[in-house]
């Protein structure tokens, strides 16, 4: 696959051919785009970059559905929790996959529980595509997993109520190790952190909320964005098992 | 190691002993942090929770020096760029040696110069300590390695002028390749853009600020801090190989 | 004029009738509207509440043209400088009249220019709306008005290259007096800066951004709002005269 | 009243004589002070700049104690409502009077109301030394004083369970009229959420948390502050009557 840009008008993804790409700039020649040339230009005279897809693209041209992790959350889970190749990570929900395809590209081993059996298929359809084969999916309720379940170094839960969690038999976390919450709205925090007061064995270190800004900055201009698609997604809630 | 939490006064970490661990909050004993019990009284009677030490623990531990490059930072180029268990990354400086464990923890190998001898010598403590065996030191400018350097996936630079290194023959990296620059200061990202404008076969994609919130919840309290330690810290420069 | 809001469908303004109000969520009577009930039902059964508009409504209602400076970065320029009542403030350029008409409705005189005889047009004609009457505008560059001006307590620049101002006599502004440049890049703060460090009886006392975010509280969700459809506006320059 | 500034030193604030000023970069004669020189230079050695202090300078030098509202906070509540010289305000508490000498100093009347006696008279001697004239201040619960009160613009409240006075009869305010709740707490917020919702005349408009980032630019650097003394102070929320 090739990505495609006009810093001014879009960016494309051309799968590889045969045939030309027909786009709202014209039509870019399949010749072109595989001569190996940094630039191209289209038939109504515009201007492309050009530069192979690597992990990140595919990433961002899988099916999208319910629940989109974006890589500034799932960055922060990974090194916050300071995971490593040899970790093994628990979730639920699968979602679309986008949070399992990240942790399945870091560590060795990804087990993957959703309640709805649609979730669990577009999730295993998205992490096929970018060629991840360490994820183990399972349709389900996490909440009859857990118990008995091979230890774990993370168990993130993309899910509501995830302190129903909490009441089963948490022996598949050792001392230290974490449960990450993602959680849209403050009165679910608020749920969890009760539910946690009554655990002996779970505590609350941080509760974060990540957010990216980008700049645009030229020869003569360095500002902000004016606008953010995207603002809010969720809040991040650490948990450790004691 | 252990960590000990007492949540209102404060955080140690107890290395393995012999002995109680001494504190202002008066004497734990070291056979109740050993006994597996979550829960530990301090002669003074100030409750402490206990858990054991892992990895992110351990990392926050180490000597601290030059440009400690945080969670929140690093996350967002390991997603963002894509990386994965197989990934090889060239960095410059090793600073303290931060990034480069953290790099170290999900990639499969490390390239680190610095032109100072000593962040070399700390990075390399610190890395030691961090039990991380996948990292190649060399003290040096990056400047002078990256021609004929061996293929890398990523070029993180941490230093100042990054785009003295855009000078140089580039083909460590492959088409779509990522250089991620961490820039404290816009004027220099003004400078980093002003030279790749004048680069057949390189592309700025982004440049991003991370923040982190972090919010206090309770039963009958929920707000941000009141108060951010550290605010800003660096920018973000993805730049991409045509 | 009142204001009609369904809060799921949008808001509307209804300047006095005679006539029903038309709407994509049906016809609202006359009547209803005009009756002192808070809630009326347009002909679809959709629900609005109604008020009577104020002073914040009609501005919102103005037309809107270049430069249209937002209550959150005029609040912090009225109450940071500690302007009063009793104050006089002299501005350029006029803009749409945005920053004129907040200025008006606190201070005692604005004198506001603008090189652009249309912006004068058009915030001339946005004051009078609003039935502000303290204003005077007059169409010319800035940097002909200042020297001789009569005394003024705030000098607000919505104006490329305010620096310009700085190579003039400033005796409008007593000791302590303030310059307030409200500039959306960074590179203009640069500019603005280092004509400061040259001119003996200026000092940049803060260099500020406004942010407003905005939250959805109800009884089941608390939450920020998910995009923002303004993020960045300007920065605001705090210079004191000397 | 003069400030005195060593920009990398500290910040001074001389009150009129007779005498030199000391500090810890030395003294500060009494006649430079005076001389009418923008620039002085201490016994050690240290320039400092001189300028007159203005209406702003005397309000960060009052008597600080209970709930310090900061001008980017109201300053959002001023232009967010649309105040003007001719509006009433009605506030409880009178905390420290910030609040109150900032209405003061731009509207017509403010009636401030507190049920600590301390409060009140921490917030008169405040309004008093700043030589503010039209607060009429008075010790009790602003419950008990809304009915029957005289015809106000805004009702400010900086206090706990302001919805309290939403049991009350509100005809204080016209039809659009605004009260404003300056609440700490996202959970305070959601039980004001749930008293308007039953309250037939009421209107949740905006939920707002207003931020300043402050930015340090020279000739070689421009870049936000590293830390932030005060992150969160309140969330603002804006109610208006039907």
């Amino acid at each position: 696959m090739k990505v495609l840009i006009n810093p001014k008008t879009g960016r494309y993804y051309y799968y590889k051919g045969p045939g030309d790409y027909h786009c709202k700039e014209g039509i870019i020649k399949e010749g072109d785009i595989n001569s190996g040339s940094p630039r191209v230009m289209s038939t109504l005279k515009k201007e492309f970059i050009v530069f192979d897809a690597k992990a990140i693209d595919y990433h961002q041209t899988i099916k999208r559905g319910p629940q989109w992790i974006m890589p500034k959350d799932l960055g922060y889970v990974l090194t916050r929790t300071g995971l490593s190749k040899d970790s093994v990570v628990l979730e639920a929900g699968s979602g679309s996959g986008s949070a399992t395809a990240f942790f399945a590209r870091f560590v060795k081993k990804v087990y993957s529980y959703d309640v709805v059996e649609d979730h669990v298929k577009i999730a295993k359809k998205n992490t096929d595509y970018l060629g991840l084969e360490n994820v183990e999916f399972e349709v389900g309720s996490v909440i009859d997993k857990v118990e008995g379940h091979e230890p774990v170094d993370l168990v993130f839960l993309d899910m509501p109520d995830p302190q129903e969690v909490f009441k089963k038999d948490l022996s598949l976390l050792s001392s230290g190790s974490f449960i990450v919450c993602y959680l849209p709205s403050i009165t679910q925090i608020q749920q969890l952190v009760i539910a946690q007061m009554e655990h002996e064995r779970l505590y609350v270190e941080e509760i974060a909320e990540v957010s990216i800004r980008n700049w645009r900055v030229g020869e003569r201009v360095a500002r902000p964005e004016h606008r953010k698609e995207i603002d809010h997604t969720a809040f991040l809630v650490f948990v450790r098992k004691l």
